[in-house]
């Protein structure tokens, strides 16, 4: 059931490799940081993240990660190829 | 348990490539971008999108995106080609 | 682990391609429009259909919404050919 | 993995064909009607269902479905053969 | 990635088919009643259930249900062959 | 996708057959007792287990199991081999 | 659907086998330890963990588990290498 598309989101997730990412969680947890890995299931390696608690009208820094972390795809809602806007 | 149906969802994503398409989560978020990819898990990729949250009466919009951002089909609700009506 | 069952689900979506369906969401979202596609998930693709939000004792007309959209399976509860009474 | 067990619960499903059915979701609606088919993900149709919502201490008839309606097996909790008691 | 283990779950559920059980599921629903069949997903059928509503100290018998009922295996949370104790 | 890993955690799980465990489930329910079975799904089977509620500080005692009761894998979030300290 | 990607999230896990990782589950519980076991669905096998409950502005030390503990792939959001900043 698979039909040609133009793009693949595994392919922009690819192409991000070593770039800065922004990555939202269904929790209001975000983070920011470089995505180093991921596999089909859309867990994520990134290094060097910043984590970010958004409430309704900030978004305040909690923590910086130095190394690598995994995010399980899980909890994933969105990935930003380029990072956070304004930070 | 196929059965042959006038039209497949998938085939509609397809036909939106490179369109505008409206996006509900299943959190109150909605975007509004060009489609430009998609997977079997109806994972889609989005560019240039705008980030809205809506409330009892009102669509604010939060964020615009530039570039590309992949929206992860676990917390996709309903996806809308053509984009949203009066923006 | 399947056995012959009189009517297969799947077969009365098929029967009601190009009808009125009434489509309930697992949050308080409903639809109603005419079916056009579906697929083994139960993602369906429906065509000018009306969303409504529907309350203690209330359904309200929210949004027409013209040509087609997706509705994703995962969050369909309940799907009535035939359309909805009284609207 | 599979055990010779004495029933499948598939197979008590298919004697309840054409017979009455009461069926409870995870929210608190419940239905009453005829069950017509069924598949292996316990997606079902009834027909000719009532609609209850249940609270506390009350049964309250919500609606009359005439024909046919498909109900998600994701949603279901219980399937009682024989229909709701006292009704 | 299958160990040898001394019981399997399904064994236990099967040496259970026409005795007590108890069943206690992700809401604060509870059954008792007589096993009578099961399958691979744990969805089970059991016969001349009671059904009862747990709360913080007082365990209710809400309903007698004569006859087989269907537990949808998503829901159960625990099985505890015998029965429940002090009913 | 399978890499070699020190110890799997089935391995764990079948090393503590007959033994004690501690199983804390999504809700705040926890038992202990002897571990009897399990499957790949770590659905489990415990014997003559004891069943606490937990909250802010207190854990507390509800009921004693006596035989085997199964728990579902699907809402066991901690399994601890050698049961629960300081009970 | 598989892409060369740099890393493989499962290697980084891997590669953490026998030092100190921290781990976040959905609930606000958290654990650090020795990472000494880990399967394809991110269960993962702890040593001699200490338990934290995070709140608002606090990380609290709830407990601590000599050996091992495992805890369920379905649960877990973040995994970090290198074990808990600050403690």
């Amino acid at each position: 059931m698979s039909l040609p598309a133009d793009i693949l989101p595994l392919e922009v997730i690819d192409k991000t490799i070593d770039q800065p990412v922004w990555i939202i969680l269904q929790s209001n947890r975000e983070f920011t940081g470089k995505l180093v890995g991921f596999d089909d299931f859309v867990n994520v390696i990134i290094e060097d993240a910043k984590e970010w608690i958004v409430n309704e009208e900030h978004s305040e820094l909690v923590m910086e990660h130095n190394g690598r972390m995994l995010l399980s795809g899980n909890n994933i809602v969105m990935l930003v190829p380029g990072g956070k806007k304004d930070v």
